[in-house]
């Protein structure tokens, strides 16, 4: 099945999840159970189905948990084909000889069946949203718009002002359109890469193009100890404190990683109302370091998680780094309970939210909030006895438990099968693609001879 | 389908998995692929049929990864009841006071359908053997007998040496005729279940019993610094010391934890060859530390892995584990591959067996070893493309890849089927079980006022 994008949306339907234990994430560890209704695509009621409401299809939600749509706030979407590609490499940089040259040689015809397959990936383990900051911003934002899920896609700025600029000029026109036809859905950020690959001038710029647009701003921080002390040898302040300088830190911002923060940088978050987006898997996958999560908590800092690029993780299952998040805050403060189940949940879903500027329309279940929601089958021997929802949703659930997912009152997913995405197709002209840009990447060592 | 052990075993079917890609465990990264013969229960031939082998039931390979079944050679399997149960609280003494006057109320009937849950839930999740010590051992037996996994059975000691030999008297009786029927498939060890519960005429017991029956020794150690500071205050030693000096560090030893070596204990180990079981999804869990595991590769100690008690992880899905002992070996030296893949992947099987004493029946894919083998399903988009198998199976596998487990050549489960155990039956009952342990625990607190 192909999948049209004039299909994705039936907005007048109205459906019934009847009888479902609801985990609404707006107050705190609350849970009740009942009813939800959808109509055009909205959440149109909670607990009981008032009389006047007639649903037009009913999903029985019987040992069923609903909650928020899961919202991954950084990715790089279409690095799927560096999934497990050479990454066993002592360190970062032989890794990324190995990458950039593949990448220069990625073409927009690439990055469409790659979105495409990553999307298919996020709907599967519970995304109903994600952060995107990738190459060809037009072709995933085509994937988006046809399989119903929401992005804030990224104009990645990398290198000096008149390439930026020029990135701009070239993208720009080819993304506007299809955020002019995904009806909310596609939102569009500036995305400058990060402070050691974006001089000055190109950050006064990603800042400048924000305000314009009042847009969001999407960046890399503080992953590693390297860029910490080559910023503070550079600029004679902390990567946080120079973005601040620049005017980059601002409740619009939000910030990846930002594993080592030091002296006032947290204050500085936090005054600023930036968002930090929690890469636990990519963090320690590359040995960068454990992010101070419950330092951020402290401090008022809002958190949201993300999975990075399937490259650095190595996959898009949030559910991962829900589990490792939580690990790593016990471990690392020798406090089981730095930070709560229930709160980890909160940055999967409303701090996501928050960080992407969504807070209004997703994040929670809510009554006129957008039906942006998940339901996990619970009758499954790892989840036998559940005895404490939150707990077992971040410990013992796996991605595969989730059994259905709307996105704006759509459903993604039903029973475990994508209605948007023809994941056999996707899979395979993924491949198809990959074994394509390796032999473009032989060619070229070729003739570099 | 309630499932009778009589049916449990067909050892003359001859059964072909055709066209799979394979991944031995017994040479450094070697793969290919081939066909897969099994008869008798165990391998009978690899690469190419030959002519005399007469399947009687094919299995398509095609897209699926043959690698050894799972070790999961440390765990407390009929904890499932305690997963996700008040293990919020600050510190593990809190907790425990919540758990003991529960344990105390357990009897056998409650320990059959929990150990058929756990049982259930690591089949599901691609383990073919494991290591358990709890409570009434003989229902746990009972339950590897139906169910067609093998297990190394502790018999449990807690306590002097008075309630150790009561302990001993009262189970070994109900053990060993269930252990004569299993073909092997159940071993005896002894567990003593800690220095710091055990006085040290009970841990020389354990050594006797264990030299008497020529069985294996299962102990926890070195899981939390504090146990580490009491040992050293009360015995001058550090417990690896401790149990050297008793007698207990032998070939035969596997060590629980091990999460904080000190001095020349990691020499000790691999002088002693005891074996360590690595358990990174508890030991964060719960606080206790991130354990030296390249360190102890490089001192050449055995290392399996396991999940603990589904109570301190919180499931039994050695997935779990394989994944966050590589993140947390890459964070904690800094070194993306401290250790490989593939050394997780060893852990995880040959590491285990070695620990478990099976290494001549199990733990890779060899001519005339016992068929205990695990289909990992690759035709998903979190595995596409899959570029290194080895880092796909750590970073991006779920345990729901795991399609078809065999051990000793049976069909434990297919198609994510299982064969063996009545999943529906051992969640309800274990649920069932769990509300009258509940209410026991009412009215004993009832009757206590």
């Amino acid at each position: 099945m192909t999948p049209s994008p004039t299909l994705c949306y039936h907005l007048a339907m109205n459906t019934l999840v009847r009888d479902v234990t609801i985990i609404p994430m707006n107050e705190s560890e609350l849970i009740f159970s009942g009813d939800i209704g959808i109509a055009a695509g909205k959440i149109s009621f909670l607990g009981r189905m008032p009389q006047d409401f007639t649903p037009d299809t009913i999903i029985e939600g019987s040992g069923m948990v609903a909650m928020p749509g899961l919202v991954n706030a950084h990715t790089h979407l279409s690095m799927v084909y560096f999934r497990n590609y050479k990454d066993s490499v002592e360190n970062l940089h032989d890794w990324l000889s190995e990458i950039w040259p593949l990448e220069d040689l990625l073409t927009a015809e690439d990055i469409l069946p790659a979105s495409r397959l990553g999307i298919a990936e996020m709907i599967r383990s519970g995304t109903t949203c994600f952060a995107d900051m990738y190459l060809f911003p037009e072709a995933t934002c085509q994937a988006v718009l046809e399989s119903g899920i929401k992005a804030n896609i990224g104009l990645t700025l990398f290198g000096g002002l008149v390439e930026s600029k020029r990135r701009m000029r070239c993208r720009l026109p080819l993304v506007d359109p299809i955020m002019a036809r995904a009806q909310g859905r596609i939102l569009l950020d500036v995305a400058p890469h990060a402070i050691y690959t974006c001089p000055q001038d190109t950050l006064e710029y990603a800042r400048d193009f924000a305000k314009e647009r009042a847009c969001r701003i999407h960046t890399h921080v503080s992953e590693t100890l390297k860029e910490v002390q080559d910023c503070i040898s550079e600029h004679g302040v902390s990567p946080i404190s120079y973005l601040q300088r620049v005017g980059l830190l601002t409740p619009e911002t939000y910030l990846a990683h930002c594993v080592h923060p030091v002296g006032d940088d947290l204050k500085l978050l936090a005054h600023s109302k930036a968002h930090i987006v929690h890469n636990p898997s990519s963090n320690c996958k590359l040995a960068s370091g454990i992010a101070p999560l419950a330092s951020m908590r402290d401090s008022q800092v809002g958190i949201a998680l993300g999975t990075d690029g399937a490259s650095s993780n190595n996959s898009l299952d949030l559910f991962h780094d829900i589990r490792l998040a939580s690990m790593l805050s016990a471990v690392s403060t020798g406090n089981p309970i730095a930070i709560t189940p229930y709160e980890i949940l909160k940055m999967a879903t409303t701090g996501g939210a928050l960080a992407l500027g969504r807070q209004s329309e997703c994040g929670t279940i809510e009554i006129g909030k957008d039906a942006d929601i998940i339901l996990i089958d619970t009758r499954k021997p790892h989840l036998t006895p559940i005895n404490n929802i939150f707990s077992a949703l971040v410990y013992s659930a796996k991605s595969t438990d989730v059994d259905t997912v709307f996105c704006k009152g759509k459903v993604l997913m039903q029973n475990g099968q994508l209605t948007t995405i023809d994941t056999h197709e996707a899979s395979e002209s993924t491949s198809r693609h990959w074994a394509e840009i390796l032999s473009r990447a032989n060619r070229s060592a070729y003739q570099g001879r």
